[in-house]
């Protein structure tokens, strides 16, 4: 058994649960990371057992990295920041879980993200993944916006810029639209450039797939397609409306993550780029700093 | 028994299979209608065994209906226009069928619709229902557009429409957009205005959900709502490009079919106004025809 963790006092759990994946961190007391875990989607919204199977799975990954027996799951105490727990009946859901854990401290992953990101300070942050959203606290001020899902809203994120990718294809096959570079490129990847391939390749495709394809509009940006970089034009004015919007809580910083943040920066306005800073520690880090939070809240020292 | 349909010779069944219903007409050998039916989704996409399932449920109430027994099927010749077959593989699931027919002539919806509005004349045909789709048909030339789904197809459709609609409530709930009517309009129709309630609503909705919706987008645009007007001008916008472009085979009309369509054609231009009749029949009918002209193909007479 790992020294360090072997110790009494308590062992802290973080997690990340987004709609693909969660990631856990298993903290000592002090806060010395012990282990890791990965695990699948731990977002009620894909069902209950599937969410509460990932988070067990990932935490026993962890435990068991950490040289620790499944029975201390009873000693963790746990924050998780969960996909889709911003609705009232998936909150719910998931507080009424019989869990292993001593104690399980809920909220939403876009909220473990900026407390992670910011180590609890003030802060803004935005996630342009799969999907996109943000949320600015300031002293006790927070505000939440986008997230509401694929095709109607996540404008900017991954799945949305990938299904603008095909629509622009299919209106070039179509000779409804201009010639683009999309075109190719989508060819390239899928091994084949016949339209019935295409749709038959997209017809049942979840946000996961159609962002898969998203980094080809960037590329054919670079390289000066006018259909591209009209696409990511109004892509970036997305996530741009929604920093400007966060910025009416004045946060003294904002943290811009998820797979496709780094693509879009170059492409927002000076005023929004003069407020991003790198995120100081990752979700799950935030999701340990929140349960801790909740905690001292709870019991607090007289 | 009825005395028309006891007659020898062939009896002819006319099948416009769509995503949501499909319809048929039993006809007799001189084009008297028999009866109608009335059946479920016969889109193979949705899977073979709901689609043949459709289609002799409709075929059963056709059949009961002219007062024929159900063993009449094998005296049927049957034309079938259905979604999806426009794809290789759909296409060949279906004539592998071991249909109870006589005969089964198949060929897309979008086809039939075609010969059914121009009764088997050159024309063109646009339909905006669920979905929208093109197709031109002179001198034996065919051009087909659009009609590759949901959401990176289908744009003008109903389907789209609905999905507007909801991308800009939500960007008015998140005030990323400008206050619209549309708003006001979902809500009551919803029977709430809360962000997460409308999520709720249309997080797993198919384009048939979405679609239900679109209507609210013309009340809107007519009440001279900003964010409205300019949906119906990008809708109608992808239509008339649609329209343009089977304009390029030159066909003498177009007819516009589809829930959506008397509601688009006042915001099209002039040029394309100027070529749209009314269909002189259904779908349904059109099916017929293009059995009968398949089996003079088949069965040319000397």
């Amino acid at each position: 058994m790992n020294a360090r963790a072997g110790q009494s006092g308590s062992l802290f759990l973080g997690i990340d649960g987004g709609g693909s994946k969660c990631k856990v961190v298993l903290l000592d007391a002090n806060g010395q990371l012990l282990a890791e875990g990965l695990g699948g989607p731990a977002n009620p919204l894909r069902g209950m057992k599937v969410a509460t199977d990932s988070i067990i799975s990932a935490t026993q990954q962890a435990l068991t990295a950490a040289g620790l027996g499944f029975c201390e799951m009873a000693r963790l105490v746990v924050g998780a920041g969960l996909a889709g727990v911003n609705m009232p009946q998936y909150f719910r859901a998931m507080q009424e879980w019989q869990h292993p854990f001593a104690e399980l401290h809920l909220t939403t992953d876009l909220h473990v993200a900026c407390i992670g990101a910011h180590q609890g300070q003030d802060g803004a942050v935005i996630i342009a993944g799969t999907g996109s959203c943000g949320l600015a606290s300031v002293q006790g001020q927070v505000l939440e916006i986008g997230g509401h899902g694929f095709p109607y809203g996540d404008n900017g994120s991954g799945a949305w810029f990938g299904n603008q990718l095909v629509h622009h294809v299919l209106l070039h096959h179509d000779e409804l639209g201009p010639a683009t570079l999309l075109s190719a490129l989508l060819a390239e990847q899928l091994g084949t450039a016949e339209t019935l391939a295409i749709v038959a390749h997209f017809m049942h495709a979840t946000p996961t797939i159609f962002a898969k394809y998203a980094p080809l509009v960037f590329v054919a940006a670079e390289q000066g397609d006018a259909v591209a970089m009209e696409i990511v034009r109004i892509g970036a004015q997305h996530i741009e409306n929604m920093a400007m919007r966060l910025f009416h809580l004045n946060p003294p910083r904002l943290a811009m993550i998820g797979g496709l943040a780094y693509k879009i920066v170059p492409y927002l306005n000076d005023a929004v780029r003069a407020k991003i800073v790198d995120a100081a520690t990752a979700p799950e880090y935030g999701a340990v700093w929140f349960a801790k939070q909740q905690r001292q809240n709870l019991n607090p020292v007289k």
